[in-house]
């Protein structure tokens, strides 16, 4: 099998690395409009299966999805001061419509609590309305300078929640629990990507927010994604827009609230955590294609064989293609289905089933081996729960072992470099902060000696994750 | 049961009953900028059963979803000339982005075949990429005048479909195949709504296509409402975007398009078709909650039996909510129910019970039944199956009531004031068609006698449908 080095490897140039894998798995391309992105088939299929995941878990958590509009009147934006500075500077704007000047100009939504609250306002009488949990799945704008796809780009596809509660507690346990049951749950047990769950720093919070809780990947080169983030709203919005209930005693409060948001963005962070320089390597639940199987040559019934064997695999649950093209070498297809990172291969040909057997390919470690025909349903399976486990296991063993405990703000730079830094947040403080920060450094999220989540950033003895990032 | 008139009566002002069941069922809202549009969390649920459905139905004909721009360049839509004609009325058009304004203003879709033709100009390349079978679910804009909540609003949600075929012959198979096979089964095996399936006149096509298939229903109130079309570009497109391909005996030709769509649209088709004065009637297999088990009184064991009965319906695979606010009136709650349309009820009481039945009670026709525990569960499989092919049945009924055959013009559009007449398109023609528009009443399609669908408009024989539309 002769394998063309078509990629740029991940060791010389990872960001040329990143948009050779985007480019030649046809995962997605640059749009006309500067900044905005095309979904190809093949990447869409993936946030298909992303949506779903989190989508069951979003629902089993008491929330309903609804749909609010594109179009936001700039007053609505003006309304949380805050909110307003953070993303003024990203908004696109309709000044006409049908072909007429607007008398007022929209923005197209960069988030949707503004547009939410207004609706909110109206809906929330008493505390039986309470709680309140909406999610919506939809595009948003956000107009971006150095777009790079699936990580940063002008428009992108997200779920954004929003919740109305009681109470603060209730606010932050929820918040807590998006956090943990819905975002940290999906990242590893669905995208094997290990992430640290954490509080962002002041500097680092949502523009609007009290407080941002986030998930932090490390990407295959140590640099931090930010994957998701859910958020604590105090009452910010809900006294700007008026957002009050009828308490069981008969007075009137406003709500406290939780936004929560992912995005597109976690299709970079596939890419980019599990990836290796042969290509993307897929964790099976996200797989569209789970198993492919490769007829090798078409004599001796090999292709009844191949045909037999997908339709029992499929039986069996799997998603399964059979890849029958003979005309095309048999190396270059397999080549072909690493690039696109499809975790499980079977390869069938006239010479291993004249021995009674078919070669089964892991794409996590390359391993191959002969497999009886007769056993090949129970060992794809097994494979595919490997390939699962095994890109985790990976991800995990690079962040462990590019994770250094950092005694001063230099060594934490430095450390920065390759991987994540762990230093006492009390050595830090805001000003350690920012000095990091001219160096490209930032901390990405503060959590308690024992991995907790903090309840503020004065708790003592906290840790803070300092990295460059994505 | 005492019920309150909280709807107006259909047949005293049908568009006021429309506004009213989408308020008070908590259907939808007007957004802040006019036209646009709040999808509340029943109706995004039924929108969510309607999108599965006809996704399911896509992915069988062989087509990917993907994502394109929301924003196009404005010269994009200048290529086409009638394609630009039909939709720039409609543009809404952004200026600014990013705190400046833009060198070239860029518009949002009013639909894609535009931006997704400068794709499949690069992705094309021979005969071995065709057919190409592209789909996305998005929002698009369309600036509305007078909008109307889930038929006519600025932003609303779509699929939308687009393929490149070798020869016109696929190319038109393939968009008879969406029209049959994907739309008009959906609407008539899932929403229950019978629809005429037919070709558009010249003068109804969407901007840009050489023909348009469409499905069309027939509402409450006798009118029209287009639900869905299917459309074959000819080499439009492909012409102006210079998509081509090399056929297999290395000629280079332009490649032979379809695009299709069907939108939210049919959230206000559901609600007007099977509407009654009592509000919304769902079909089960797109209902949120398909039987709702109303607790009466919790005493003498009801309350236990009632939730018991609404596990055991869960378990048997049906969406059921168990409704136990006792502190709500029993009246209040079964006409809530009904507002939302739930196909199915089954109201648990001390007083049944100690007869040892449940009352159930079929939204499609009112009627209630004693029903013994022990068979709650079967017989409310069949209610189901019963109100599913019930409410098909009842508008069939009144479609059939409502059709008249028409010998002349006059005839038509009398005919046309209480519903659908079938007159034949010979005696019409373009001038007839202009005619009938002065009086508000259109061709809605054309079809052969027998009901098959035209090869055009010239043949022989064929009949035209004509109605007030929505």
């Amino acid at each position: 099998m002769a394998k063309q080095p078509i990629l740029t490897p991940r060791a010389e140039d990872f960001p040329r690395w990143y948009q050779d894998v985007v480019a030649k798995a046809e995962l997605a391309e640059n749009g006309p409009v500067r900044g905005t992105m095309v979904i190809r088939p093949w990447a869409y299929a993936v946030w298909e299966f992303v949506q779903a995941e989190l989508d069951r878990r979003i629902k089993d958590a008491g929330v309903r999805n609804a749909y609010f509009p594109l179009f936001i009147p700039e007053e609505f934006l003006r309304k949380e001061a805050e909110h307003v500075e953070g993303f003024s500077p990203e908004l696109a704007v309709v000044t006409h419509g049908g072909g007429k000047e607007l008398e007022e100009p929209v923005v197209v939504r960069p988030t949707s609590e503004t547009i939410i609250n207004h609706y909110f306002a109206k809906w929330v009488q008493s505390y039986r309305d309470l709680p309140l949990l909406l999610n919506q799945w939809a595009n948003v704008v956000r107009w971006e300078l150095r777009p790079r796809l699936f990580l940063r780009t002008t428009e992108f596809l997200w779920q954004e929640g929003h919740t109305c509660h009681a109470t603060e507690q209730d606010a932050r346990d929820y918040s807590v629990h998006i956090l943990r049951h819905v975002y940290e749950e999906t990242m590893r047990d669905v995208l094997a990507i290990p992430v640290l769950a954490g509080r962002k720093t002041a500097g680092e919070r949502f523009a609007g927010a009290t407080n941002s809780w986030t998930c932090e990947g490390m990407m295959g080169d140590g640099k931090a994604l930010q994957m998701g983030t859910s958020h604590e709203l105090g009452q910010n919005f809900a006294k700007v827009f008026g957002t009050q209930f009828l308490t069981d005693t008969g007075a009137q409060e406003f709500v406290w609230q939780t936004s929560w948001g992912v995005s597109t963005r976690l299709l970079g962070a596939l890419i980019m955590c599990h990836g290796d320089d042969d290509g993307l390597r897929l964790p099976p639940a996200v797989a569209p294609v789970q198993v492919a199987v490769l007829l090798v040559r078409a004599e001796d019934g090999a292709g009844e064989r191949a045909a037999a064997l997908a339709t029992e695999l499929r039986a069996a649950g799997h998603r399964v293609e059979l890849d029958d093209r003979v005309d095309v070498s048999f190396g270059r297809r397999a080549v072909d289905w690493e690039l696109k990172g499809v975790p499980v291969r079977v390869e069938v040909g006239p010479r291993d089933l004249a021995e009674g057997s078919v070669t089964l390919v892991r794409r996590d470690n390359g391993s191959k081996e002969a497999v009886p025909v007769a056993e090949t349903a129970r060992r794809v399976a097994e494979a595919l729960a490997a390939v699962q486990a095994g890109l985790y296991d990976q991800a995990l063993a690079l962040r462990t072992e590019r994770t250094v405990d950092a005694a001063s703000l230099d060594e934490a730079r430095e450390a920065a470099q390759t991987g994540f830094a762990k230093v006492a947040w009390s050595s830090l403080g805001d000003e350690g902060e920012s000095a990091l920060a001219g160096g490209g450094v930032t901390v990405r999220c503060l959590q308690r000696a024992d991995g907790d989540l903090p309840a503020g950033e004065d708790e003592d003895g906290l840790v803070a994750y300092v990295a460059r990032a994505y």
